[in-house]
């Protein structure tokens, strides 16, 4: 009997989907919230069922990794081939918080198949992600006939992403040697619908401040002063409506600096997508588009950076009216970045053009925090070549691209490690995350496992054939 | 022995300098705090104290009149000339609240006198103020020889003026047959300095609204949307951003109009004032002025319209950051309004700027409340001269011009009555009105009760040569 690779990958799925399913659901009755401290136990006993069930599925290394907050784990399985390249994949073992009362149809820690859909809290977000890599790389062993797989394959599986990773960039920096790969996949995104598979090639980096203005010593009459001494509120509302010019473009001289812009190539295959503007708003729960001249929707909101305000606040905001002029006003902003732009720069070019913004008598104050930095990776690059190869043969059709608007990070994993970061995710949209009855697609997640059974091979061939 | 008619009323004082404090002790005692319910007893056992005190004086009429909060004093005493003009005398019996921990030295209730300063809570706001017509109307008498005074002189003093005075304007339609008067007269000001006598002129008057936005239906991913759907905390900082042109002039199109522009002749008189820039700032805890091009900080507090943000808020604003478009936001706004600007008017121009300005898929709800409207009496006016003469004989030296620049009942007074207001007042910047250690400058009080005194035969006269 002869199979083509495909064709026993598949097999090799659909012998041990019953299996999985079963490991799957026992690892999403932990409720491994990281948010909530009396979860915490929770969160090890996660850790501590991964690193068990990667030694089970032939990891020759498996550790639980302690850090200040919530332990990762990381494992290895080398390539007995010495010329591999290194592969690194990450996910995230935590989960948001879940309580029945948000809305759920059952116990969110007690997973349910309806139809083609398993339902629980870590369904997509993470957990049915990370695992399909265990019944991947098996399948992918047992296609091609190895005892270990094409590539050096590592995982780092964080438990701290749903409270913002605050222990990560240093958990890596700590380990950059062990951790040290040619190549990252990210399993923790989504793909554009079930119609439709994509692969994400890039996600927008993140600078973060808050600018507390100070005017009067203390809140004064509006009555005895108005009109005569400036007014923090007010300073603060023209900072963030001077943020934009007209034309809805981020305004702060020096933002764009070393941006790179989009290719006619990348915005054609963007357009190629089947967006729907109602859809896509129904999804925003917003009442209108809205943003830079000249850019879709999806451009905007995947490839341009921005400036929002993610909050302000000044004087009485109580019912009724006080009619002083406030002595203190803040605004918090956040920039989404792009492939080119850098934190520092950023950080350095919004604090002059704030300092230039206020008028005399208003003093201010300015914090950056959370910066992260934008990823991308060329549509040429033969790695990217290879995921997209393993998507279109699991999906059996021609997979589009995409971006991701929010940050993550898997940036620190490019810094530190100097490795372009791919991502190979299969959840969509109507998966719920961070929602209640969150659910992942089950044909979805082996199409998932299917493609990373295809991939380490690929990845192994790609890296033979390099220039 | 004779005597100049202002030596008699000098002497006059001079004997019941020492009566009148213990009188005026007595009811500072009395903590009238109208915005505390359980010192609604005290607001009501206040009006009593006055009702007997204006009794014993010699008013015919003293009456307590109930509103749905506190008590209102009203008391009559008329002319013995049939001809005479009718003058309504307006100030407040209630006070602000005073806590000995808030910073007095003593208590705010137990009234001391340390050299020519007597300090308690009501001292100058406005107990004083009230109380030195009944030693200025017997002093009048005394030095006149008249029984009864030489216009018919009405009181009426509210119990809820440090509230809001929620009741007033109904109290006053209610009464406005009793209350009709030819010239209104608010004891419940201030002068420029001790040095520098002044009668105020005129008061700003006020609108206010609060207007809220809403763009998303939830909070959303400033990463998943951020650039490209409206975001209502922007909306709401580009309308406070527009309420001023680049000359810091209000830019609300329809704001200005009818307004009666400062003339030549005030602008001089306004300029005379000792104004000491340094000085204003520390009253104004403030490090800078701001304001209108081509207007004086005093024009500007006093003779120009005003569009101050009491309070700005939407989004995040705890600590730390959140990564949010909020879904609504919401501005407090108040105007100053100055002679010719009709409330209603400034509130129709406001109602559609807003709509005007803000972008598709952002909807508002706008709310006005509070309106005043602004009183202003001519340099020109004769029961003005009146007011400037007996300040004048009073304080022995030329009396300039203020205006006030926040906004009061006087103008339902105004309205409803139709008669115009005018200001006696004596209290200085530094009486600290609801501060800790409030007092009045016993020699200003006396001089206030002096001009009260000169001031009813001064009307009466007028009123008889008037054309």
């Amino acid at each position: 009997m002869s199979q083509t690779p495909d064709s026993a990958v598949r097999t090799y799925l659909e012998h041990h989907r019953a299996d999985f399913l079963d490991d799957l659901s026992a690892w999403l009755r932990i409720p491994s919230v990281s948010a909530r401290p009396d979860h915490a136990p929770d969160v090890r006993r996660s850790a501590d069922w991964l690193a068990a069930a990667l030694s089970r599925t032939g990891f020759t290394t498996a550790e639980v990794w302690p850090t200040p907050g919530a332990p990762a784990v990381y494992a290895e399985w080398p390539s007995d081939d010495p010329e591999a390249p290194t592969v690194l994949v990450y996910g995230h073992h935590d989960v948001q918080p879940a309580d029945r009362e948000d809305g759920w149809d059952g116990d969110p820690f007690e997973p349910v198949v309806r139809g083609n859909r398993l339902h629980a809290r870590g369904a997509a977000d993470d957990k049915g992600q990370v695992l399909f890599h265990t019944l991947g790389v098996r399948a992918h062993l047992a296609a091609t006939g190895r005892t270990a797989p094409a590539v050096n394959l590592k995982l780092l599986v964080e438990g701290e992403e749903e409270s913002g990773s605050p222990h990560f960039r240093a958990l890596v920096e700590a380990h950059a040697e062990r951790l040290a790969a040619d190549a990252v996949i990210v399993s923790d995104t989504g793909m554009w619908s079930a119609d439709t598979p994509t692969v994400c090639t890039g996600m927008r980096g993140l600078a973060e401040c808050e600018i507390r203005l100070y005017g009067p010593d203390q809140d004064i009459h509006s009555g005895s002063f108005g009109g005569a001494v400036p007014n923090p509120a007010a300073a603060a509302a023209r900072l963030v409506a001077a943020l934009h010019d007209e034309q809805s473009r981020v305004a702060v001289p020096g933002f764009h600096d070393g941006i790179v812009e989009l290719t006619d190539r990348e915005r054609e295959l963007l357009a190629e997508l089947p967006f729907d503007e109602q859809q896509w708003l129904h999804t925003a729960r917003s009442h209108a588009t809205h943003g830079e001249a000249g850019y879709s929707t999806l451009e905007r909101i995947w490839a341009r950076p921005t400036a929002e305000v993610n909050g302000i606040g000044g004087g009485y905001q109580g019912p009724g009216s006080k009619t002083i002029i406030p002595s203190s006003a803040m605004v918090k902003l956040s920039f989404r970045l792009v492939a080119g732009q850098e934190p520092d720069h950023v950080e350095k070019a919004v604090r002059a053009w704030t300092a230039d913004q206020l008028p005399a008598g208003i003093r201010h104050e300015i914090t950056f925090s959370g910066a992260t930095r934008p990823c991308l990776t060329p549509l040429d690059h033969p790695a990217l070549q290879s995921v997209v190869r393993s998507m279109s043969r699991a999906f059996q059709q021609p997979v589009r691209h995409t971006r991701e608007g929010g940050s993550g990070p898997a940036a620190d994993l490019q810094d530190v490690l100097g490795a372009p970061v791919l991502f190979l995710g299969i959840s969509i949209p109507s998966d719920g995350w961070h929602a209640p009855n969150e659910k992942v697609e089950l044909d979805l997640l082996f199409k998932g496992a299917e493609a990373a059974a295809y991939l380490w091979a690929d990845l192994a061939d790609t890296w033979r054939h390099a220039p």
